[in-house]
């Protein structure tokens, strides 16, 4: 697969590089940004998956989420996949929680964005074919974090892919979206009205049915502002309900915002290297 | 008030001692033990509380809970009161979990348990005088802990006296006693039948209803014998919901034995050490 390099900068020792590719899922441009460290010039490093929130492209978190000097040291490779499909012809909606930037990490079977709303696969499937084709990555060593609609993202891939993801963890995630503002929208629009199809994208929902192999750690800001839509306490009563190993800090004095995530991103970092450099 | 001292062991640098005197709140002996670190030497310390569970006097954790050795570091001091009222002519029942050895940190309205089990009004009121009295203490920056029904003390405790407390944690706490076996059985008979007289006693209806205005530690073992009777559920649901600042842990493959609390004992020493050195 081709893959065009928009932009490569050192940092950290290491680089940072966005690249573009067209993808056979979207059928659409995609844009992705890849960091690795120094020690990906001696062999493969493990990868952190950062997937994004509501509004966000491939480039919110590596500007300002404050993860490639913790990657640096912990010796890991960090990918940040864009938040959705985008451009003339693709489907979008005057809200921003809905459309472009707003993919919610689903395959969508309805009008109109069935076409080209398919970010599950693309992230699942080929992003990873792409990235282990291109890098010097240990497949065998994956985790997932990302943030709010990110955190959605990384704890329901994680739980339904526990054989491709040794660690994860979420920022903030949206944790009940089947009861949340953030959850019903979408899901109805990409998915349909029956709820059933729904129930294999939810946090909670999951965490309750299946848990994950390993430990889980959640960070939540005190003051984050979209608390009611987020539902944490919904997520930690599953995770406790099922004896799910890992832990939820609730953070005092916390927003939602990029101060938050990079606040805790060096302990989030050191986690999933703890898990995947074994 | 009179103070018998039942021994003095030099433990990490400190003193570890047990004590005796009649008590006015149950209206029986009472023994308890203190540890002093190396530090009170030069003045008053700050002091953290732990409450034992159910079956346990002053000497379990003090010799089993590994507390010595942080809070000589941390420099600060430890009590372990008894866990109730004992001796002849005390109320008793043959179950293991009411009578001696399971006050579940409440005053008795209820016959046969009025007169002695009064463990609330012992260890707020009575215990804390005589501690201040004969220990070089600093009472104003008083941290408290505990396991299982302990656990469920210090919760309720501090909630209950945010003033008075500056720091709170639990291992294992007994989280929703009002919903368990081990709650609605004694708040039955301590308390009477009248469920409105119980909520006050209960960790996660006072955190829906009040929270601590600190950060809150919880840890809990995934492999806990007893999770169906402690709930961490009820306590985690309510802590996200109401933004409660700490975390919850659960710690994977530990029991319900002190090899759970002593491990994670020195975590909980400085979380309180941090809180109380301010």
């Amino acid at each position: 697969m081709d893959l065009e390099t928009v932009s490569e900068n050192r940092a950290f020792g290491g680089t940072q590089g966005v690249y573009r590719h067209k993808s056979a899922a979207t059928g659409t441009d995609m844009t992705f940004a890849v960091y690795l460290p120094p020690a990906a010039e001696a062999g493969p490093v493990p990868v952190l998956w950062y997937l994004s929130g509501l509004t966000c492209t491939h480039e919110n978190a590596m500007n300002k989420a404050a993860a490639q000097g913790p990657a640096s040291e912990a010796g890991i490779a960090l990918i940040f996949p864009d938040t959705s499909p985008r451009g003339e012809g693709v489907a979008d909606d005057a809200a921003f929680d809905l459309g472009q930037g707003a993919g919610f990490y689903v395959n969508a079977t309805e009008a109109p964005w069935a076409p080209h709303y398919r970010m599950w696969d693309y992230v699942v499937d080929e992003l990873l074919a792409l990235v282990g084709d291109h890098f010097p990555l240990d497949l065998t060593a994956q985790g997932i974090t990302g943030h709010s609609m990110g955190g959605h993202g990384a704890l329901t891939l994680a739980m339904t892919l526990p054989e491709r993801f040794r660690s994860v963890s979420a920022f903030a995630p949206i944790a009940n979206p089947v009861a949340s503002d953030w959850g019903r929208k979408q899901f109805a629009a990409y998915l349909g009205p029956d709820e059933a199809k729904w129930a294999s994208h939810d946090a909670s929902l999951l965490m309750a049915e299946r848990g994950f192999p390993g430990e889980v750690l959640i960070d939540q800001g005190g003051e984050d502002q979209f608390l009611d839509k987020l539902m944490p306490e919904a997520l930690a009563h599953a995770m406790m309900k099922r004896r799910q190993p890992g832990m939820m800090r609730m953070q005092p004095g916390y927003d939602h915002s990029y101060f938050f995530v990079s606040s805790f991103m060096p302990d989030h970092v050191d986690w999933h290297a703890e898990r995947l450099w074994t």
